[in-house]
């Protein structure tokens, strides 16, 4: 079997991406699951291998072909965007910012050449791309926009969870203005989609959660669940779909994580989501994105400038992002891979 | 010591309580810890005891004197508010909730004359009290109302939590509109002075959630934050008061629950703190009354009309709602009982 080409973007490199890129290839072998390189500079990365670890060195390579496979030696690929002075931890500097976006982009064009298998994004920090003149909130939008994807959405996953956002960076306020019944349906068909295609799930069963506390308790408490969400599920499920709800969110979670009752659950808004995925699996929390013609899966934390620089960042969530995208990844040839 | 004396009352005679309460007497011999008795009917307790266990009896007594402390003998208050015609498992009936109605109304009247150290109240049905021309949405109202209540606040509790909620059964659409700085602020004092005088904290610190993602990322997601909730968290520090916030909801719980860095959490709406609290404690969650002159407490569930009279329910909530009820009074004397 051919082995997988992953690349992991370095991210911003006034954030805490480098050092926990230096920490997975000290923590683990990666290169028993797949040739891997980052996409990145070359100050940050060296400047992160000499605070963690000095038997690890970093290889430059210039063509993909001349990867290293040996444990101690991080493969990276210098896009050459920083001077020493471009960039200092914990600031934010338009010049970050831009060098950020370019090993996005990099890495994008290599996965639509087939050249890589999947793409692991250490995280980027938004101001520094709007000081850049960037102007995308974040990495799902500028991997819509390069792969020209319309229909994508975020996944949040933790060994026992996985949950799928309806809404994201929206005040609660407003979450009830913004469900609607096509865009519910399109996430359901999509989040099923993706737990057989990229989790190699067998007939998925998917839950949703209401809006309301008990769903609404058959209107008392809000309408949403009758209005939208009902009918939404309705419509998917008279395609075949296996969706169930709308469910009252403070007993679905409960049964999803102790009795698997589901394979992942949709949620309404940010923290009914994420509230019990980080309750469950602070560190090791992975964001995969659905919808998208390439692999991509993430860390579910950010640039964290308040530790950048101290090495106490932990790598677990992108170590878990990476196993993510190798799971995905093999999932997508067909060719299933054991489970933990 | 004097003994502590504990009611327990029976709840809904169509619902799940007179089996729970059967369950937690055969399941631990509660006069280890107090004088203990039901404030019921002879029939649900008797048709309740029948079906779970034939080593437990009934005894009616008429005057708390007379209460047993036999491991197998559950004392019964009997209100003789029931025949066996006028209530049917799992059904509402207008009679039913008068009779629930009766149970909490004596139970209130002997802590009031401190013939009783704290209430345990088994699920009432309000569809039933509703019938009956009782206009109450549940127990905490009745309590406050006929003790003269005036600030009072819900508490849901578990062995690594507790939650307290600034609205509960609200829409998610009224949330916003129902925060206000002068509730919130009483609600923080009430939470504080609870956690000192019912729980024995010295000093307790109290997180408080925002309402938006991030907590509104400063004013990026949501404004209520800077309106509302920082402003009353200051007014209440000025008194001083411990109470930090506002923290983003998903990552506080996890702070909370694996760090234990506040003594509990104040969530804007139902699903923010029951979602934490019931994922890690489903079936030994615990809701207390806050601001009573009375302890009450009582398990987090309903009547369960769909499992009624099957013997399924599990009695682990209303036991725990005893142990708490004991713990609370104990405090309340100035007299601390050794935690588990």
């Amino acid at each position: 079997m051919k082995r997988l080409k992953i690349a992991i973007t370095m991210g911003d490199p006034a954030g805490v991406g480098p050092e926990i890129i230096v920490k997975m290839f000290k923590k683990e072998n990666l290169y028993d699951l797949a040739d891997v390189f980052v996409i990145g500079d070359l100050f940050p990365m060296l400047s992160a291998q000499r605070r963690i670890s000095s038997s690890i060195s970093i290889k430059p390579i210039i063509k993909l072909n001349d990867m290293s496979c040996d444990k101690n030696v991080i493969n990276l690929f210098d896009m050459k965007q920083l001077h020493l002075n471009d960039y200092t931890i914990g600031e934010n500097r338009a010049k970050a910012g831009a060098a950020s976006f370019e090993y996005i982009k990099k890495a994008i064009e290599l996965a639509k050449a087939k050249k890589i298998d999947a793409i692991v994004t250490a995280p980027i920090n938004k101001h520094s791309l709007h000081m850049a003149g960037i102007k995308f909130p974040g990495h799902t939008e500028i991997l819509a926009k390069f792969t020209n994807t319309k229909k994508y959405a975020m996944m949040l996953m933790s060994g026992k969870l996985k949950v799928v956002l309806a809404t994201i960076h929206t005040a609660i306020k407003n979450v009830p203005k913004e469900l609607n019944i096509k865009d519910l349906t399109e996430l359901m068909e999509l989040t099923d989609r993706s737990l057989a295609k990229d989790f190699g799930i067998y007939g998925p069963i998917t839950a949703v959660c209401g809006l309301n506390p008990h769903a609404g308790e058959a209107g008392a408490f809000g309408k949403e669940e009758i209005d939208i969400i009902a009918p939404a599920i309705k419509k998917v499920r008279a395609r075949g779909i296996k969706v169930e709800g709308p469910f009252p969110a403070d007993t679905i979670f409960h049964k999803v994580v102790n009795y698997k009752t589901h394979d992942a659950v949709i949620a309404m808004y940010h923290d009914q989501g994420l509230v019990p995925l980080k309750l469950l699996s602070f560190d090791t929390g992975v964001n995969v994105t659905l919808g998208l013609p390439i692999v991509r899966t993430s860390p579910d934390h950010g640039t964290a400038y308040d530790i950048a620089g101290t090495g106490k960042a932990s790598e677990s969530s992108i170590l878990a992002a990476f196993h993510t995208a190798i799971e995905i990844a093999w999932n997508r040839k067909g060719k299933r891979i054991e489970k933990n």
